[in-house]
């Protein structure tokens, strides 16, 4: 029997709109399932159980709130909440309590959503990792800086999650912990109220477990009418297959999913061709990592004046210190660069629907002090354009391996549907 | 006699350097200001002299901080500080002390600047007036949203200020209360810690009473080396001159102020051409307009929540209503035409340095319930480009009226220097 836990977001708003399921047995279940599964995963900074039955029972009691009245979901521990302490991965903020709900959480209530707690995120987001491990193997990284909301979705814990990405912290957990992660197109989810890293880079995004489900959850933090994903034939798809300048980094498993993965969708009708990165993308690893260099140690100015000391090592050595060595001029020309490779992309979109290319470059590391190379993810995250990893395969060490989509600025909602259509394509097996 | 609250930053910053000066004598001259001067203008949310003599003698007992030490300064009420309440114009958040300064507050302090205070801002930046009045007649509004700001730089009080401007609510408030306001490429200065209006266009901006003033502030807070302005030569200045599609509605005086400058322009060696705002900017306001009806309710989702009642009648009935009316295919099309609009005039600054327009629709309205028509304004804030208003001309009631110069994206640097090579033409008489 399917216990409610197991049930999708899409499949557990059909329960509870008919009637056959209430709120507070489905969070009830998680609940469970969170005790069951928390001290192997680790992926709760903060957990509210009891917090969560109260409002599963205030929702039980009252008329339907929104698209996602009675599913639970995790923030990730730099988004405020008013209810629960916000630690931004860091020990300076130890029962910090913001003032208000960031506008993402507050939009998810205003729906119905019901905030179970907060996830683990490495320390502000950026390297220095967090207690979680991977929900399929705890000697592997969860991958990062989302840590916590990539492993509790996985693991059955909550149908739904926020991370962040600035390089690749959403698709990345999505892809080792084995879930969907959907990074939306830069901006259209508010990031106020969420701790900044980058601010040129930073976009919220989702964990679901289908892509109906990131559908449904993006329609209500977007305050926006629910729809069904209109529906995307692969025949005639067309298709940029992208390795990107980094694929000598992939795993030689990770290298055959995606050559498979062309095949599959050549096979059901795609029209696949290749997409080589030129022109403004020279350099481009350097010019985002320029652009973090000088912004992300300026975002942090307090913590720096204030409390140095409890910031890690690895933060300050690797990343604090980049600040004086990175001048205003380049640090412009490092933006406009890659403004140039925004409009590239989006000619190269004239002829391409969606492109093909990999979640991470290989399975989760081994290890919790690594949380992965990002490079497979910082196409889609500093060109803006929205992505989504699903999980197809598994990987030598029986670990996810995932498949990325990456649609033109804006053009989120054609990506969704796209990805519904491809996923059991890709899930076939040879 | 000069006293120390009159002399311009740098000058100020000059004095100090040399030892001719004490920071502590510096505030101390401010705050005498402040008192003597706050009962009319109002200027003040929170003001916190023992806070500011303090810092001071720590100041005076060190080393040189940076680019701004021992210069006071004021942060308009929705940006965050530790050290002191901020309130967001709203009494929902009367008492409410954020855990940390945001980051242009903290870079400021880190430079050695001294907050002296929180300024007025209307209800969340929007339209609902603070207190403050017009430090020229306190009849007459100082202009909005920063309204603090404007008023407290312009009436000498503090030599810079903090606003943010998300239609006209940095470059107004200038124009009427008669000082230098400068709004920035979008994104130049982290709006991490300041209260979200319109995520797609707020942006944080800077008040002084000299362009070379604005130069040094702008260093301190993105926390690179300051340089003294290029000198740039009116002589041969390629200058648009933009009455944009709101010209009716400029007063006959501001017109007049600015078919002046552009005369004083070209008499003074510009080639001086009519720019006429076309293709993708039919509708612009309504597209801007779009944006924020769409962003700005869901930005405040928490405060509709929790406390309707306490927002004013005005947000709740123009603003927050808006929300269902605007469907979301409506505002993605407006952000993609605001994106044509940006490269529309990108495509303009390959033959013009630099746009001449209006700072405002004339001098400050009478009365304190309206803080004027941003209609000037917009150009700027939507397009991401870097604006000032330059205080040169005095209206038939008595008022200031300036005049802005807007460059092209990014090319901050390139538009101050211009602006100070111009202030002094403009501000000739005849």
């Amino acid at each position: 029997m399917t216990e409610p836990f197991e049930l999708s977001a899409t499949e557990a708003a059909a329960k509870i709109d008919s009637g056959t399921l209430n709120v507070e047995t489905l969070v009830a279940s998680c609940i469970d399932r969170i005790n069951a599964r928390e001290d192997a995963v680790l992926a709760w900074k903060h957990f509210d159980p009891e917090g969560a039955l109260s409002q599963a029972r205030t929702l039980d009691q009252g008329p339907k709130r929104g698209a996602i009245h009675g599913l639970p979901f995790g923030a990730k521990d730099i988004i405020d909440t008013s209810t629960m302490p916000t630690g931004h991965g860091s020990p300076i903020y130890e029962g910090n309590r913001p003032a208000i709900d960031a506008p993402c959480v507050a939009l998810s209530l205003q729906s119905g959503g019901v905030l179970m707690g907060k996830t683990v995120s490495t320390e502000f987001a950026s390297r220095h990792p967090g207690a979680t491990r991977n929900p399929h193997n705890p000697a592997h990284s969860p991958g990062g800086s989302s840590s916590g909301s990539g492993a509790a979705v996985a693991d059955l814990m909550v149908p739904f999650a926020f991370g962040t990405q600035t390089g690749g912290s959403v698709i990345r957990p999505a892809a080792f912990c084995g879930c969907v992660g959907y990074k939306p197109t830069y901006g259209l989810i508010s990031a106020a109220g969420v701790k900044e890293n980058t601010r040129s880079f930073d976009t919220v995004g989702l964990y679901a477990r289908t892509v109906d489900d990131i559908a449904l959850f993006r329609a209500a933090v977007l305050a926006i009418e629910h729809k069904a994903l209109p529906e995307r034939r692969i025949k005639g798809l067309r298709i940029a297959f992208c390795r990107t300048m980094f694929w000598d980094r992939a795993s030689e498993a990770n290298q055959k999913v995606l050559e498979d993965a062309a095949d599959k969708l050549r096979r059901a009708g795609a029209i696949v061709s290749d997409l080589t990165l030129e022109g403004p993308f020279d350099d481009y690893e350097n010019h985002g990592k320029t652009v973090t260099g000088f912004e992300f140690p300026r975002a942090l100015t307090f913590e720096r004046t204030h409390h140095m000391e409890k910031l890690s090592d690895e933060l300050k050595e690797k990343f604090l210190k980049a600040e004086e060595a990175i001048d205003f001029d380049k640090y412009q020309s490092a933006l406009n660069q890659l403004a140039a490779c925004r409009q590239w992309l989006a000619d190269k979109f004239a002829d391409h629907d969606v492109i093909l290319t990999p979640s991470a470059a290989g399975e989760a590391p081994e290890g919790l002090s690594y949380t992965g190379d990002p490079c497979f993810n910082i196409l889609a995250t500093w060109t803006y354009t929205p992505a989504i990893t699903l999980p197809t395969n598994t990987g030598p060490n029986g670990l996810p391996i995932g498949v990325q989509l990456v649609g033109p600025h804006r053009c989120d909602l054609a990506v969704l549907a796209i990805a519904k259509a491809a996923f059991p394509v890709l899930s076939e097996n040879g």
